[in-house]
């Protein structure tokens, strides 16, 4: 990556070719950067479909029960579990609707409307998908651990498969939010200037 | 805020000009969003750190106790708070540090390089904000309503001062991510080509 050179508000003619000669290399570090865009979109995709798809599975019946009581446990349980289900979904969605104009950047480096598009659609994803994982993530760490002071009990012991499941889900979103941190830094480099 | 023109990559000598002719209005619309990005930029100071002492002081203590204890809620009973609070701050902290960048912004409206470096380190302080903002938020709705199928009781009928001031605490981080993400786009807005 060139180091970022500011260019003085005068009108020097010399100067202004300079900057007309540097785009006439169609593509160059932007297609790159374009290219590695649509693979980290595809590892995104499946990290946030994963995590939905483990989430929404996660369900284990105990298997002794009273006259009046089966023990159960699911992801509907658990409010934030639904709403990281729902959430992981959308955000999948997005990043499957969003290849089409992945695949513009590539094939057109320097157009500036897609990259936006991108980067601000990206942002309120990033958003998204990082409430979700990291609400998940504070109840999965109540299962754990529970908590004294509200007297809330570690149910791990007992809902030992739905707590390593709902931990995976937790730990896959959590690799979706890092790509997106990528996808955004990345945007934000091939936006600026050449 | 001007349409996106794609240029195509010919060498068109007319065209090159009237690119150069653009830099020479000083200032213009990107001083205008870098005005506008200082002043939310002080909003957000607000909110975060506002939610980081709500958070900290949150403490309650309530008029009963047995031999053996006292009933206490406070923000470091949950490990989950505690992360809000450090996390808050560093994000209060990293936002009055990167004033002077918004400033360098203003007064060079097409600098490329401060703008680079706030739109990187703002989408990692969005993550951080949101991830506790979120789980912060978790937590609070349990306080509120319990959960049955765990048997984790709603312990706001208690400590309901605790409830409503952790709660204002959560609000106002959700204020400081809303906050970032039009940061991040207002940046994105300013770093394309003029």
């Amino acid at each position: 990556m060139s180091t970022t050179i500011d260019v003085p508000e005068s009108s020097n003619v010399a100067k202004g070719k300079a900057v007309i000669v540097t785009p006439q290399r169609p593509g160059g570090w932007k297609k790159g950067i374009a290219i590695m865009d649509f693979i980290l979109r595809l590892g995104a995709i499946a990290a946030a479909l994963g995590a939905a798809a483990t989430m929404g599975t996660s369900d284990q019946t105990l298997p002794f029960f009273t006259q009046f009581f089966q023990f159960e446990a699911s992801y509907d349980s658990f409010t934030t579990f639904q709403f990281f289900v729902i959430t992981m979904a959308l955000v999948g969605g997005y990043l499957v609707l969003s290849l089409p104009f992945s695949i513009v950047t590539i094939i057109r480096p320097h157009a500036v409307g897609p990259r936006l598009f991108l980067i601000i659609l990206d942002t309120v994803f990033l958003t998204l998908a990082t409430a979700s994982g990291a609400s998940a993530a504070a109840i999965v760490y109540l299962a754990h651990n529970g908590n004294q002071d509200s007297n809330w009990l570690a149910i791990c012991n007992q809902f030992g498969d739905f707590c390593a499941q709902t931990s995976s889900a937790v730990v896959s979103s959590f690799v979706a939010v890092v790509i997106f941190v990528f996808l955004i830094v990345m945007s934000a480099l091939a936006l600026r200037k050449n």
